[in-house]
C-alpha cells in the first residue's frame, strides 16, 4: 500500500502533543476522528496525561504499543522535528505536521523545514503549516480544521487538494452548507515532501472521486504536475483549479518584449490549456464548476433553454449567459406548441427565451410538463431552471418536481435559485441539480462542461531535433540570430554587412530595390530608440544616411557603431511577433501581432511547449486564430488575404527550434516577422536570440 | 403629499379582488400588511366574500365606505382596467397594479396597456405586471411577493428601486438573510405611469433613505434619469445600478463607425459615468456595494491592510484588491512593532500585509489589539478582517471583538467569513461592518466607496453655439464634410476637387510635396476598400493613378468616380478617430486610436455629452489618458510627443459642434484625425457626416 494511501486511510493513527479540551487546536483531531467515528486504533501522546476521553494516552513516542500507520504531530515548530524523528525511525509510514513557523515566515524557518525533512528520513510528511485532510469516503478526519465543528459533512465525488490550510475548511464547510458532496480532502500548504501532484495522482486512481479541484498558491513541480494532469485527462476526470496571485507581477528583466507581455500568470493559463485543467475565474467558482462537473451530465452543445416563474431572474441569467457566449434560443415550434397546450391563461408567453410560465412556481405538474418538454426538445443541450420566491416556504414543492424530471434525460439541469432560500438549494443539490445563487456562477459551470466535452490533448509528436552547431554565448546580434533561425529553415530577410558607406551603396546598388539600413550590435537592444534604422533606401541615399546614422547612433549611445545591415526592405506584409517564455512551470511559445499598437493592447497568445517535439500545426492555427487582430490576416476591410499557411508552418517551425535548443536558449524572438500574400510565404524581419 | 408619498405611505388602501386564501397571489397583500402590522384602514373589495380574516369586505368598489388613498388591484389584465377607472373617478390617489398581460407579451398587451392608463385618468399607477411595493421604514406592505414570507425584515437606509417585481423579491430576502437593512422598495415593472426616476427623486428627499439601488432593464426618460441621479449626487446619496442586458447588441446600420464602436450597452456607462451612478458589474454586487456605502464610512484612498488569522484567504482577498488597484503595503515600522508587541510566539510574521496573526481567531483580546493598531496606522485607509473557521461555532467571539473598535476609527472596516458562517456575517454587517463571502464583492464595494469619494459632477458650461449654415440633406462627401468641420475651426487636410488627370497633375504641382489621390463620392463609404486611394504621388504619377483608379473604382461599383480629391499627404502623425454615437439614452462623444488593428482591438473611449454646451477639457483630458494606446501620443519608445493639446481642443471643438447642430446631425465621425507633433497641431484626414 502506497504512503499516501496509508495517509489517507490509515489503520491506526498515533496523535502527538494531544490536549483533551476539544476546544483547543491541540484537542480537535481525536474529537473529530470520535465523532466522525473511526473504526482505527488511536493513540494520543501526552505525558500530562493518562487519557483523553477514555482512550489511553502514551507518555511518550517509544512508549506507543504498536507501529502506528500514521503520526498527527501537534507539537510546535521548536520540537516538532524531534518527534518526526522518532517516528521515522519507529517505522511510521507518513506524518502529518500541523505546526507553523517554517517556509512561510523567511530564512530561519527555511531552515527550520529542511531539518524536518531530514528528521522524516524514509517517512513521508504532510505539511508543515497543514491543518490535515480529511476522508469523507471512509469518515476519516485526520484534521483541526474548525469547519470539523459542522454537522453532516456530506460525502460525494469531488476530491480537494488545497495548498492552503484555511481554504480547506472554507471549502469543507461551502460544500457542507450547499448540499455538495466531497470524497476526500488534503490540505498540502508548505509541501516539504508530499504535494499537490502526489494527491491529484491519488485520486485519479481514487474510485469514490470523480472530480478534482485544486486551490493553488505556486506549482512547484511542474513537470510531475502536468503528467498527473494529463492522467487524470486520459481517465476523463476533470481538474478544477483556482490559482491566486492573479496581479500583474513585476515586468521581467529581459531582453526581447516576450517576457512583459507573457508573464507568470499567464504561465499557469498556458499550463492548464495544455493539460486540460479547468481555470475558475473566482474561489467560489472553484467548488461551483466542481459541484457541475460531478453529475457528469454532458453538455453536447452550447444552447440553452431557460425555464423560469419570475421574468426578471430569468432576463439574469439569459444575458450571464450570452456574455460567456452561449446561445438562448427560442424554443422550435413544435415545442412552443406543446408548451402552450401545457397551460392555460393568455398571460404566458412561451414562443420565446427565457420560457416564462408565470405560475409554474406555485403548480408542480405545470413545471414538470415544462421541464419534460424542454428536455426532449431538440432544440437545447442544457435547462436552467429559475427558482422563485415560492422556495422560501416551500422549498421541496419545486425541488421535487424537478427530481421527478431528471431520469427523463442525459442533459445537464441546473438551478438559479433567486431568492435567498438555501434549503431549496441544498435540497437540489442534493438531488442533483446544481443549484447557484449567481448567474455568472451558471455561466462558468456551464463553460467547465463543455470544456470537459472539447478539450482533447495535444498530439505528443515525435522529437524533431534538428542538430545545430551553436557558437558562442551570449546576446546574438540581428545577423548572428537570423542565420541560426535559417538553418532551421525559418526564412529572414536578405541582408548584408557593410562596415562604410562606400560598401553599403555597393551592396544596395546589388540588391535592386528599397532597402533598410541598421545598426549592426548584439549590445544595442532597441536600434529604432537610438537612430540606429532607416527605411526606403537606394544606392545613392544609404551612404550618406550610414554616415548620418554613425553620429545620430554615437550621440545616444557614446559611440560609433562599427557594423551596419544592409536589407531587402519588406513590403506589403502584416507584421507580427514570436517569442519563447520559460519559467519554473516550463516553455511557452507566444504569437503576437506586430507594431507598437498592438503592443500595447496586449494582443498576444501562448501555449505550453510539449515535453517532446514543437507545437502541432493544429495548436498553431489555433493560436493564430485566437488573437483579436486575426482579421487582419484574413481579408478585413480589404487587405489583403495574408500567407496564412507559411505563419503556421513557421510557428511550428520556431517551436521546433525552441525545443531543439532547449537550454542552450535563454531567450528568442522574431519581430517583427511580416507575413506576406497568400503564397508569398513569411519573413523574419528582426530577431533576438540569447544563448546560455 | 405627492402621490408617490401616498403610494408610499398610504393612509388606508383598497384591495380589489382580495382572497382570503393566504397562499394564492390574491390573498397576500392583505395577509402582509397584518403581519406586519399595517397601522392604517384595509378594504378589501370581493363580491363573494364578507369578510377576510376579520376585516370587512366590500361588494365593490362603489360599495367602500371612504375614498382609500391607495388601491391595490388584484385582478386579471381583462378587468383591471375597469377596476381602474373606477378608482379614478372615485378620487383614489394612485393605484397598484399586478396583473401581467400587458406590453411584455406582445402587441395585444400593449394596446391593453395604453386602454389601462387612459383608464387611470389622473390617478397616478404603478405598473402593471408589477409585485407592488414595500416600506419598511413605516412597516408597510403593499405587496405580493412571496418574499415577504421571511420573518424579521431588517429595516435599513438602502432605497430599492426594481424594474422587475421578482428582482425586488430577491433582493428583500438576500439583504435579510444578510443583516442588511432596506429602507423602501418599489417594483416599476411595465412603468405604464410612475417609473424609475420618479422614485429615484422620491428617495433623494426620503430622510430614511441613504444609498439608492438600482435594478435596471432599460432607462425610458433618460432626462428625468439624468436630472434625478445629478440630484441625488448633490445631496451625497450614492446610487448603484445593476442594469442587465450587456450581450453585445447587433451592429447597427450606420455610415460610420462609431455605431459598431459605441454598442447600447456602453452608453449606458457612458450615461452613468456622467451622472456618477456606481454600476454593479454583478448582481450580487448591487446589494454588496450599497451595504458598503450605506455605513457612510468614507475611504480617503487605496491603501488596505487585510487582517487574518488565516493565511490562504488572506491571499485571496490581497489578489483580488490587487486585480481591482487597491494596495496592500506592509505596515510601517511603528505598526509592526507594536503588532509585534501584542503576540508571543515566533511564528507570527507582522511585517507583511496580510497582517497575519494567527492564534488571534480564538483570542479577542489580541484581534481588538491589532486591529485598533491598523486603524490608527497612517498606512492605510480601511481595513480588511478575515474571519476563520472559528466563526462557524463561535460567530459572536470575533464579531464582538471587531464591534468594540469600530468607534474608534472613521475608516472603512470591511469582512470576510471565508467558511459558510452566515450568522457571524449577519452579525457583523448589522454592528456596520460589511460582511462578504467573495473577495471580488470586498473589492468591488471598495471601488464603489472610493468613487464616492472621487466623482466630480460635469462642469455644466454655457452653450458655446457656433451659427452655421448647414445646407442640404443625407451624407456629405467628403470635402463637404471637412468644410464643415472647419466652419467650427476643426483643422483638415488642404485638398482641391479635380474631375481628370490634368487637373490632377496641375493641383499637385501647385501644393508641393507628396499627395494623396481619393474618389470624392458620397456614396462610396469605404473608399479604399474600392481601390478609391492612392497615398505618395507626385505631380509626374498623380494623372495616370487617377486614370487607373477610374478603371479599378469602375470594375467594383459599376461606374466610374466623377471627382476626385487630391490633398496634402500627412507625415509623423499619429493616427486617432472621433466620432459620436446618439441613442434614446442620449448623445455621446467618442474618442479612439486610428487604424485597422486599433480598431479590431476597440481602444476607445466614450463620454455623455452634457445637456448644454460641449465637453470641458478636462474631460477631453481624461478620455485621452483612459486609452490604452495613451502612451502612444507620449513618447512611447521613441516616439515624438505628439500634440495633445490640440486634441485635447479638437475634441472639445467636436464636442460643441455636435451640440451646437443637434438634431441636423445624424452621424459625425473624423477618421482619421492625425495628431501631428507637439506644437504642431491635428488634422482631419477624412470625415463623414449624415444630416437630417
Amino acid at each position: 500500500m502506497s504512503s499516501v494511501r496509508q495517509l489517507l486511510s490509515p489503520a491506526s493513527v498515533a496523535v502527538i502533543g494531544a490536549s483533551s479540551d476539544p476546544k483547543k487546536t491541540a484537542g480537535r483531531p481525536i474529537a473529530y476522528l470520535e465523532k466522525n467515528g473511526y473504526a482505527g486504533r488511536i493513540f494520543p501522546v501526552n505525558p500530562k496525561l493518562t487519557e483523553i476521553n477514555g482512550i489511553k494516552c502514551y507518555a511518550s513516542i517509544s512508549a506507543l504499543p504498536e507501529v502506528p500507520e500514521v503520526a498527527i504531530v501537534l507539537l510546535g515548530a521548536e520540537r516538532a522535528h524531534l518527534a518526526v524523528k522518532e517516528l521515522s525511525d519507529l517505522g511510521v509510514a507518513a506524518a502529518i505536521i500541523l505546526a507553523s513557523g517554517y517556509s512561510e515566515t523567511g530564512e530561519k524557518g527555511l531552515v527550520r523545514q529542511a531539518q524536518l525533512l531530514k528528521a522524516a528520513g524514509k517517512m513521508r510528511l504532510l505539511g508543515p503549516n497543514t491543518i490535515g485532510l480529511v476522508n469523507l469516503t471512509e469518515n476519516i478526519v485526520l484534521s483541526a480544521s474548525g469547519a470539523l465543528e459542522m454537522e453532516h459533512l456530506k460525502a460525494g465525488n469531488i476530491g480537494v487538494v488545497s495548498q492552503s490550510g484555511g481554504i480547506l475548511g472554507s471549502l469543507l464547510s461551502r460544500a457542507t452548507a450547499n448540499g455538495i458532496g466531497l470524497s476526500k480532502l488534503i490540505s498540502t500548504s508548505n509541501e516539504v515532501d508530499l504535494e499537490l501532484s502526489d494527491f491529484i495522482d491519488h485520486l485519479v486512481d481514487d474510485p469514490s472521486t470523480e472530480v478534482i479541484a485544486l486551490y493553488i498558491e505556486a506549482i512547484r513541480h511542474a513537470d510531475k504536475f502536468r503528467a498527473a494532469a494529463l492522467r487524470a485527462a486520459s481517465v476523463g476526470k476533470p481538474l478544477v483549479a483556482f490559482k491566486v496571485g492573479r496581479s500583474p507581477a513585476g515586468a521581467q528583466a529581459a531582453v526581447s518584449h516576450t517576457g512583459a507581455l507573457a508573464g507568470s500568470d499567464r504561465m499557469y493559463d498556458a499550463l492548464f490549456k495544455h493539460t486540460g485543467v479547468i481555470r475558475a475565474q473566482s474561489f467560489s467558482d472553484l467548488l461551483d464548476i466542481s459541484m457541475s462537473l460531478s453529475n457528469q451530465k454532458k453538455l453536447l452543445g452550447k444552447r440553452v433553454a431557460i425555464l423560469t416563474s419570475t421574468g426578471g431572474a430569468g432576463t439574469l441569467i439569459s444575458d450571464a449567459l450570452g456574455v460567456s457566449g452561449f446561445e438562448t434560443p427560442p424554443p422550435d415550434d413544435l415545442t412552443a406548441q406543446a408548451l402552450r397546450a401545457l397551460q392555460t391563461g393568455e398571460e404566458a408567453v412561451l414562443d420565446r427565451n427565457p420560457i416564462d410560465v408565470t405560475l409554474a412556481g406555485l403548480q408542480p405538474d405545470l413545471l414538470r410538463g415544462a421541464i419534460n418538454l424542454l428536455l426532449q426538445s431538440p432544440s437545447y443541450d442544457a435547462l436552467v431552471i429559475v427558482v422563485g420566491s415560492s422556495s422560501i416556504a416551500r422549498p421541496e414543492l419545486m425541488a421535487g418536481a424537478i427530481k421527478d424530471c431528471l431520469p427523463l434525460s442525459e442533459k445537464p439541469v441546473l438551478a438559479y435559485i433567486s431568492p435567498h432560500a438555501p434549503q431549496a438549494g441544498q435540497l437540489l443539490t442534493s438531488y442533483g441539480v446544481p443549484s447557484f445563487a449567481a448567474a455568472e456562477s451558471i455561466a462558468a459551470s456551464l463553460l467547465g462542461m463543455f470544456h470537459v466535452q472539447t478539450w482533447r490533448a495535444p498530439v505528443v509528436r515525435p522529437s524533431k531535433l534538428t542538430l545545430v552547431n551553436v557558437s558562442g554565448t551570449g546576446n546574438l546580434n540581428e545577423f548572428e540570430s537570423k542565420r541560426l533561425f535559417e538553418q532551421f529553415g525559418l526564412s529572414c530577410t536578405r541582408e548584408f554587412v557593410v562596415s562604410d558607406a562606400s560598401q553599403a551603396a555597393c551592396v544596395a546598388a546589388k540588391m535592386k530595390g528599397p532597402v533598410v539600413l541598421k545598426i549592426l550590435s548584439s549590445e544595442v537592444l532597441h536600434k529604432s530608440e537610438v537612430g540606429g534604422v532607416a527605411v526606403g533606401l537606394d544606392p545613392l541615399t544609404v551612404g550618406p544616411r550610414l554616415e548620418q546614422m554613425k553620429l545620430d547612433v554615437q550621440k545616444v549611445t557614446g559611440k560609433p557603431p562599427e557594423q551596419f545591415l544592409v536589407q531587402d526592405m519588406v513590403r506589403g506584409g502584416t507584421e507580427m511577433m514570436m517569442g519563447m517564455y520559460k519559467d519554473p512551470l516550463g516553455t511557452a511559445i507566444l504569437l503576437g501581432m506586430g507594431g507598437v499598437a498592438a503592443e500595447l493592447l496586449q494582443d498576444t497568445c501562448m501555449r505550453m511547449l510539449p515535453s517532446t517535439g514543437g507545437l502541432s500545426s493544429v495548436e498553431a492555427l489555433e493560436m493564430v486564430k485566437e488573437l483579436k487582430t486575426w482579421p487582419l490576416l484574413n481579408g478585413y476591410r480589404g487587405k489583403p488575404i495574408c500567407d496564412v499557411d507559411a505563419l503556421v508552418k513557421a510557428l511550428v517551425t520556431f517551436s521546433e527550434m525552441v525545443q531543439s535548443l532547449n537550454e542552450h536558449l535563454l531567450e528568442v524572438e522574431i519581430n517583427p516577422l511580416f507575413v506576406l500574400p497568400k503564397g508569398l510565404g513569411v519573413v523574419a524581419g528582426d530577431g533576438i536570440v540569447v544563448l546560455s
